[in-house]
Formats: structure tokens, sequence, C-alpha cells
């Protein structure tokens, strides 16, 4: 976790200042120095848009592109931004969401000329949060998870097989498997608790019903930009240069339909249900000050093989975001009860880089697309606090969580509201955040 | 596999005839009474149209609309027969399709007053086989792959556990998992051998390099059709009409990837290099005179839980489908000899059918989209030749296939080119068939 030297650009100074009122109050997600893009409706206006959030506002960029904000970009940037999602940007690569970072940059300024016309425009370019309802980012054709926390994994592990919790494959591959797209909702969306086949007792046939031991899973999803041939692999020099951006992601799981299906195929219906990720992508370029090194191995830990080892990704291929869950419970709210952090991980803990999932993902050939998403698997960290999942917290739900309202969960309950955050500090640089993954839990039908 | 009485419709009759020549010659896999959707290219001319497969001419159904031969459908089925692929035939459910096949059968009929005029627009509506260029037959959202055949399952356990060949969760649980969507091709596309990981001794580290275990594995896939709303169940009654129809399909396998990544997340990359589909999607609506029940559990196996249990499923939801495997190795293409057939067997002896997969699959609220694809899982049967793939054939390599070439085969050489077939027979009703679903094995780059 030694902090390399940034590449850094005129975005991330910190002495630039938003005109935006807010934008760079204490605890801000989004001052001018962050810039992610998201893709909202407006109130009383069915159009989707990029958005760009900053503050507690959201520049709308259809309107900012009509009014002529982005004439700096090129052609195909600018059309990019007046469609209904953020495909059509990724399909331009990362250099592209790069440029359209920068531009909106100079627009959001208080010192710059394009920062003087756009605050005249204020009215219209900007959209305040009572206006706005966030869609998908953009149109996921894969949704591939990975399982790149070797806290989480050898924690999972240790429930299941206490002598051998790691698999012996499990330092030498990135281990992922294929989600479902369709199922992928955006923050806010409430989460139907899902029905499954279950079988608590080896003794007794299988049963079919509500599950009884729903979790989340904390994680940053990866969006994919550019695309590769199918054949085609990615170095892992280049491969960072395909991910846009990374948001939260929340893949909720249910525990007790997973351990009666997953053999000999992997996890299935107990993850399909629902998948939430954040409205924000904020990109690799804004995460640039929170570099830090690769996680470090132990010295009894094999080497990456040749074609996951690159010194530039060992060097700077880990990012310093905290990564937290907090819930909030149907008598919480009741009661007005603020939501209450359950655990605080960081993602410089995970055992491979970004740049290696992506690489290891094309290292057959496989082809991503633009609007792809990664998931990182559960992120959990070392200590007790920083366990990504119920299921680690509460040990298969044998250790009871008790909140501070004297509730106890061993999983979900109905009416329970987990909030995903996530946040980049550092000495120097100016604090950024991931706004809120939320997903509240509804009785099953 | 007892023959249930079919619902059968006008366009099942013996005694029609098409207008097209050699549609009903001995062997024909489209005569009129067939009539599968594909989607393809004329040569000369770059936009995707849909096609509907008549003897060895495709119905051109963008001309065919142009021109007025689909005027008695509604304004929705008539769009989407003009669109770029069938997504939008199939998000108008499996009536629209029906309804299209039912005009394409008057048209296509020697004997109806719409046969008559098709007939003398035939040069324009109807494409040669040289001219024309197969492309994938829907933009498919999510691709699942099954493992309904005990048979397979039996067999591949057998070689891994020799004790415990299935596992507990089988004759329960139709175990299935998500697979890659973006890598998969229309027949005829080359498929390049993948580089993997491998670890072929346990002693030693991993390896990474070309797979040398190439496999096929010979199987159907559905194209749903309709969506249902996520958190909203499909029950077996309804399942069907979420097919429109069925391709053959391959799935590409590494198999020495696969034993080494597959734990405890399933096949990632062993599978997500390429999978083949077919250029026709048959309908369940041409199959209906070659259903039969359901697959015949033994005594001792236990009965489906409810919500995969339906007297009519029980009784008509097989299909009796022959499908076979050829091969034709480089050398055998040099010397011009023809494919030879390594397998046989059929779809009617799935343990689970087809609605059930589909019910299955959205027990948990997950929802399916038009276009989404349902693999059946590699189809094998009880006999020795009707072993759906090649380390199932080969015993995992150990028991070499001898071609009448000479050559042997644990798994698949650069140059082999696989043919997948798949047809239906009965007395009483004329012969259908699927066409082919080719790849030719390029060497790793």
């Amino acid at each position: 976790m030694t902090p390399p030297t940034p590449t850094l650009d005129d975005t991330h100074s910190a002495s630039l200042r938003s005109w935006v009122p807010g934008a760079h109050d204490s605890g801000s997600d989004f001052p001018v120095q962050n810039l992610p893009f998201g893709v909202f409706r407006r109130t009383g206006d069915l159009a989707p848009r990029v958005g760009i959030a900053i503050g507690d506002q959201v520049l709308d960029c259809l309107v900012a592109e009509r009014e002529g904000c982005f004439d700096a970009l090129t052609p195909a940037a600018r059309e990019a931004l007046r469609a209904p999602s953020l495909n059509a940007l990724l399909s331009l690569g990362r250099g592209a969401a790069r440029a359209v970072r920068g531009a909106a940059s100079l627009l959001l300024r208080e010192d710059s000329r394009e920062g003087v016309r756009a605050r005249a425009l204020q009215d219209s370019v900007l959209a305040a949060p009572r206006e706005v309802a966030f869609l998908l980012p953009a149109a996921v054709g894969d949704y591939t998870d990975f399982y790149a926390s070797l806290f989480h994994a050898t924690n999972v592990g240790a429930l299941f097989r206490p002598d051998s919790p790691l698999l012996p494959n499990y330092k030498h591959v990135p281990i992922g498997y294929h989600g479902r797209a369709s199922s992928i909702v955006v923050s806010g969306t409430p989460v139907r608790r899902p029905q499954g086949q279950t079988r608590p007792d080896a003794g007794a046939p299988p049963l079919f019903g509500a599950t009884l031991s729903l979790d989340y899973e904390l994680e940053l999803g990866a969006w994919v930009c550019g695309e590769n041939a199918i054949g085609e692999r990615v170095p892992l020099a280049d491969a960072e240069e395909r991910v846009c951006g990374v948001s939260l992601l929340n893949d909720w799981s249910a525990r007790d339909v997973q351990s009666w299906e997953y053999q000999p195929l992997g996890p299935f219906l107990a993850k399909s249900f629902a998948t939430t990720v954040g409205p924000w992508v904020v990109t690799l370029d804004a995460l640039e000050p929170f570099r830090v090194s690769a996680f470090e191995r132990a010295a009894e830990d094999p080497a990456p093989m040749p074609y996951l080892t690159d010194a530039r990704d060992q060097s700077r291929g880990g990012f310093d975001i905290t990564l937290e869950v907090w819930l909030r419970t149907a008598a919480m709210r009741s009661a007005s009860l603020a939501p209450v952090r359950i655990s605080r991980g960081n993602f410089a803990t995970m055992y491979w880089t970004l740049g290696q999932l992506i690489t290891h993902h094309t290292s057959n050939g496989c082809n991503l697309r633009p609007g792809d998403l990664v998931g990182s698997g559960t992120v959990s960290g070392a200590d007790a606090g920083a366990r990504g999942c119920l299921l680690e917290i509460t040990q298969r739900g044998t250790h009871l969580l008790t909140l501070p309202s004297r509730e106890t969960r061993a999983f979900l309950a109905d009416g329970d509201e987990v909030i995903l955050r996530g946040w980049c500090e550092r000495a120097g640089a100016v604090r950024i955040g991931f706004g809120e993954c939320r997903g509240e839990i509804l009785a099953a039908t």
C-alpha cells in the first residue's frame, strides 16, 4: 500500500473550486475534482440523459451539450453526451471519457471562461436532487463477478472447509464467474426476497420457499470501455485503459439457496434475482491521486504468472478506497434512527488488481464490450470490522450481529435497507466519494 | 417417451407442398412444415434481415414484407420483420412468431392464393444459398447454460468422482450457470484455440498456454420470447410460451482450463472463448408433431418438486429430436473425405424439460428477456454411441477415438471441423431438421 507518484493532470488540483454551491462542503462526495458519470431522468421528462455529479447537483449533459458547453469535444463525444446511456461514450474508449471529464472540469470551475458561461446557464444545465431519478449507467452486455479478496475467500472457505479454507487455485487464478445482467438494478430499487430450493436437513428432502439467509456483498463494479475482438487478449499494460471507472455494487446473495445449488457449476439463482449498482461511475482518472501499490503478498505466496505481472501495475495498480456498509432496519426507520455502520474495508486489500482481472478475463480471447460490468467480489479486509457480508460477520448466522437498536441479525430481514458508501481521502488531495448504493428488502411474494 | 396427442394446426399437414423447388426432397431439413427463423445478409447488401428457411432457399422477410406479402399481420409483427434481428419479433411474444410462421406457410404453399402471388415474386423474395451469409439470430442479453442430461452428468461425474458420480442436488435442482453472451457466434465462424491456466501436475506450478483438451458439447439452445418483470415467476404451465424455438448449440470447452479454474464458482474462461449456435431457430410450433412425454424417471428417483410439476408438461414436455455430431479433420478435408459421424443422441433423454428449465430459472424472480438464450447442457444418452462430448467419449482422453481416416483423437486438433446436426422424424409427420452448426478450430495465436 505504498502510494506511488500519481499521474495527475490539472483536474486534480486541490486549489480548484466549483461555482456550484456546496460542491466543496466538508464531506462532499462530489467536488469538482471528482466528476463521475451517471444516467438519470428529470422530473416530467422521460428522456434518459447522461449526468455528471457536482455537489448535490447533477450537470445535465444533454442540455449542456445543446447549449454548446461541449463544443470543444469531438463530434463523436458530443453525440455520446446526447445518448440515453453511457454505452455510446464507453464505446469511444477511455480517452473520450477523459476528454469529457476534462471539459466538465472547465465548465464547473469558478475560475475558467467556460465556467463563467456555464454558471449563467445554471438554471437549465443543473438538475437539483429533487428532480433527479437515477437509471442504470449503461445497458450491461455481460456481467462478470470476481472473487478477488483473499480475506473474503479465506473467511468464507473457513466456514465450509475449516482445514483448508483456501482452494489450491486461489493464489494463481483470479477466480470469477458469469453473473446475470438482466437483473442489475440501480441504487434505490427495492429488492424482493427471492424464493428458491434449499436443503437445510441433508437427511430430508429439499424445500422450496423464501430464502432464510438473504445477504449483501460489498463490492466495486468496473465499467468496461472499448472493445477487443474475440480471440484478442488484452495485455496487463493496456488493461486499465479498458476500465472507464468504478461504481459501488451490492451482489445480493441467498446463502441457503447457494449452498444447495452451487455444485458443480457455481452460484446461479442464489445471485441472479438482483444486483444493485450505485448511480455514479467514478472514473479511474478521478481516482488517480488515490493510487497505491498492488496488494503486498506474503513471502510464501506464489508470484503472479507472467501474463498477470507488470511492474507498473504492481507499483500503482491498487486504489485506496474506503468502503462501508450501513444498515437501517424498519424499526430504526420508524423510530427515526439513522443507519448504522456495520463494516468498513478498503479496496487496497484486494489480492488482484483491476488490471489483472481484465487481463485474466481476456486471456482466453473472450471479448469485453463497452458497458460490460466486472464485479470485484466481496471486499473484506484482515480485521473483523472489515468483513463485507453477513455470512462472514455472523459466521454463517451463528454469531448474531447486535445493532444499537437492540435488534439482532443473522441475515437480512424484510424492511432492512442496506447502504454501501465509498470514498477516498489522502493528504494533499481533495476527498472524493461514490455517493450511495441503496436497496431495501421487500417481503417475498 | 410416449408420443402424446399433438396439438396440430394446418401448418403441419403432411399433404402440404411448397412451390419452392427441392423443399420436399428426401432428407430436406426445411420443408414447408418447418419454417425456422434466422437472420442473414445478402451478398452486396449490408442490411441484416430476418429469413425463413425453405428447401435450400431463404425467404427474405424484409423484401417480402415490403412487397406486401405479410399485410395480413399486425403492424407490430410487420415492423418486426423489417428489423435487423429477431429481437423485435421475440419481444412480441410467441403468439407473434406463430402468426408469422402461419403467414409464411401460406406464402410458401403451392395451393394457396398467397403462394401463387409470392411465387411470382420469387426472384426478389427468395435468397439462394450462395448469396446468404448468416448472422446471429438475435442479440443475446443473457446466456444461461443448463446441465439437464442425467447421462452427461453421470458420465462426467464418474470421471471425477467414481464412487458418487451424481451430486445430491442433481435430481432435485435443474443445475445451470450463467454463460458468456459476448462470445456467442453463428455457425461457420472459426473458433480460435484458447489459451489459459492449467495445472496438469498438482505438485508443480500451474502453466499458461494453449489448451490441450479442447472439446465440443452437443446442445440445443432455447430462444426466449416475451419478458417477465423482475420478481415475477413463470409457472410451469406458462413456461413453454416463453420459448420461441430452439437452435443447435456447441458449447466449446477447454477441459484442462476448466478442471483447474472451476472451484468454487464454476466454469468461466474454459467456456467463454466461444459458443456456436446454428443459424436456424426451429419453433416449438414446428416441433409440435414430435412431442413426447417428459423423460421417464426411475422408480427410486425423487418426484420433481411441486413448482416443477405439471401434468401437461409431464405428458408432452419432451421432444423427439435426433442430435448428431460429425467431425472432419484437416487431413480428411485434404483427402476430400466426407465428415464422419461420431455420436447420435436424442433430446427426449433429457432429465428436465424445457419448461422446467424456464420455470426454475425464474423461480427466484429472475427476469428473462426476449433474445435470451438458454442452453440445455450436453445431450448425452444411455448408450456409448450417444455421448455428446469428447470428454465422455474418450473418458477424459484415456480412450482414444479412432476415425476411419486412421487418425485418433483424445480431444480436438487444430483444423478439426465439428458439425452438429439435428432432425425429427415420425410416422405420419413430415421430417424437419435444424440445418448444421459448424465450427473449425484455428491454431492458438
